[in-house]
């Protein structure tokens, strides 16, 4: 298979992971005979360093040409006393909309070895392996007006929550699918008894389920979620829900993993290329330091072959490489519960060697 | 001192509690030479079956000429197929309107004696003391419009997050307030980083700061503190935020506690009657079974004495007796841990007991 992936390494750690998820996509591509070619653009902050803007146009042409994209992280201190529409984040947004990746993916599961490196006690984590699907280009983030109006004589603001029904419709459908390839149980999250959005939302998600028999709905409101994500994590399956509730519930649920060092994350575009990237930020404080956890990034590239080469037996091969390396007891510091640690390469290194191993 | 406390019981579980909150408070009455007059109201899904509205008028009127409220809890499967203007739920979200109650707090604190009863390890919640401050009357809960509409020949639904800067300023207040009596921190939860109301907020609450020069204020995003509730609770002295980001935090942040029937709250009004209720809802599995926790109605009694009526001494003594039957190893079921239980008329039993020693 001949493939081109934009890298857009971002920021801070950024640049160290996707480095090592690069080096393990090399090794997958010589050992399973195919062609990855690596285009590299700017994102974020190294963009309004470099070009004034933080997602330059041939960025976006870029992404646009590639079959898959693999990003890093975005922002840190420097840039956050610029105009708020150039800081690192509006780049982040802007390519979610220019893309149209709609649906984001966060799986988050609890590996084994890593049960009690969580906040929330092993019994309560232990054997998690939930998918969250939050829908990525719309509500809150991109509804219209958003802007400062007048009321009563003072300063008053409004927010505009916003959905058509094929989008709702689609980030739904892209729920049951997901729940077929797994344990058949969709949780679809809103806030019924008082969103009119949640209304709609949820009488779609009536309708399209007619289309997934083997596949069992369930409705929870937002908040009820926030406690189950706590109360009983196993509870869950598939996920779904509108952008704002996921991008809060998501970071809640990944507390469950212990470290965020841990998850990867895809951002599915309705047809063209879709992005992979880590779920943690940019951790400019260990920055440059050889320290940083690849294992977000080179699971996320595990999900680019998935998901968007629909190349499975090699993306098992990552996720059982990281699993192994895992069991070997190989920590980097955010996993390591006061143990000894290993570097950012070292931790490439061995997962490449797991790879590699006959 | 003369009294009148509104009692608006509701449905569930909401009888039981809010009976033995109560005798608390006529056992307090009595203690400390007070009069204090209980008028009952119909609320919930009983006033829909007596007279057809989640929230009669009289209810209403009743509660604009007493001095506090005190609430049970509303719903049930019963009411869950009428049609949604009509239901339980909207009877709460009208009475918050009606009295303009608009800060709503919920003290999240985990007592030492029950620390091993949350998902979290010991070390992550023992000691947790933590003030939620919601803004409980404006925000996606009341803006309009919030209907459906018609989109590119498209149905489409449209929600709207509405403050005025005075809205935001008092709540602020409110919350500054609040870290001055505790420990002289604030911490602001918005998503400025895409909603423009949050920029609003954020610029507020800067200003407010100001005014209150021994408390420190810091700004946390929505998605940030979903995380930092579990990785780092004890991070927090009061929690500042909008309504729906209040609403889900709130109860993430209640599952620290282990159990839902050990929280109280208050939702305070800008200058009549302020409503007090347990954070928990109705519970129909185990109404009318004398086996509910009765713990977080009496401690939303102690914060109705401290708050409506300044009466410090006698909410103090209530807090230390839950405290003390908590540590003489008295348990409802849900926080029994599998060990013996006692029965919800036991647990207000030996409360009062409590509070009559010498
Ligand atoms: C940086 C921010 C705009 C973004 C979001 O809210 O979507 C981030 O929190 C995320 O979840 O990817
Ligand atoms: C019942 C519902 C409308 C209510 C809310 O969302 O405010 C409840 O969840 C609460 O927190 O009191």
């Amino acid at each position: 298979m001949k493939k081109t992936i934009a890298v857009l390494q971002g920021d801070g750690v950024g640049k160290e992971v996707t480095a090592g998820a690069v080096n393990v996509l090399k090794v997958i591509a010589d050992r399973f005979d195919h062609e990855f070619h690596f285009e590299y653009g700017l994102i974020g902050g190294e963009a309004i360093d470099q070009q004034g803007v933080p997602l330059p146009d041939e960025t976006i042409t870029l992404c646009k040409n590639s079959d898959a994209i693999l990003l890093g992280a975005v922002g840190g201190e420097k840039w956050n006393s610029i105009p708020r529409h150039l800081r690192p984040e509006q780049g982040l947004l802007k390519i979610r909309k220019e893309l149209d990746v709609y649906a984001n993916l966060r799986p988050v599961t609890v590996q084994g070895a890593l049960a009690d490196s969580s906040p929330l006690k092993r019994e309560y984590v232990e054997g998690v392996d939930c998918m969250i699907v939050r829908e990525l280009t719309g509500g809150l983030y991109f509804g219209r007006p958003s802007e400062r109006v007048e009321r009563d004589g003072e300063e008053a603001v409004v927010d505009t929550l916003f959905y058509k029904r094929s989008e709702i419709e689609r980030i739904l459908r892209s729920a049951f699918e997901m729940a077929q390839k797994r344990n058949g149980r969709v949780t679809s999250v809103d806030k019924a008894n008082v969103l009119e959005s949640s209304r709609l939302w949820r009488e779609v998600a009536e309708e399209v389920a007619k289309d997934y028999e083997d596949v069992k709905l369930e409705h929870m409101l937002v908040d009820a979620a926030a406690m189950q994500l706590i109360r009983n994590p196993k509870h869950f399956d598939v996920l779904v829900t509108e952008n704002l509730f996921g991008d809060i519930l998501s970071d809640e649920a990944s507390m469950l993993a212990g470290s965020l060092g841990m998850l990867p994350s895809a951002s599915l575009s309705s047809d063209g290329a879709s992005i992979y990237e880590p779920v943690h930020g940019s951790a400019p404080d260990i920055a440059g330091q050889n320290k940083a956890n690849p294992i977000a990034a080179i699971l996320s590239a595990a999900m680019l072959l998935r998901h968007s080469f629909d190349l499975h037996q090699e993306a098992d091969k990552i996720e059982d490489a990281v699993e192994s390396v895992l069991a070997q007891g190989y920590r980097t510091s955010d996993i390591a519960d006061g143990e000894e640690s290993v570097s950012t390469d070292k931790m490439v290194e061995v997962i490449i060697e797991a790879i590699q191993a006959p």
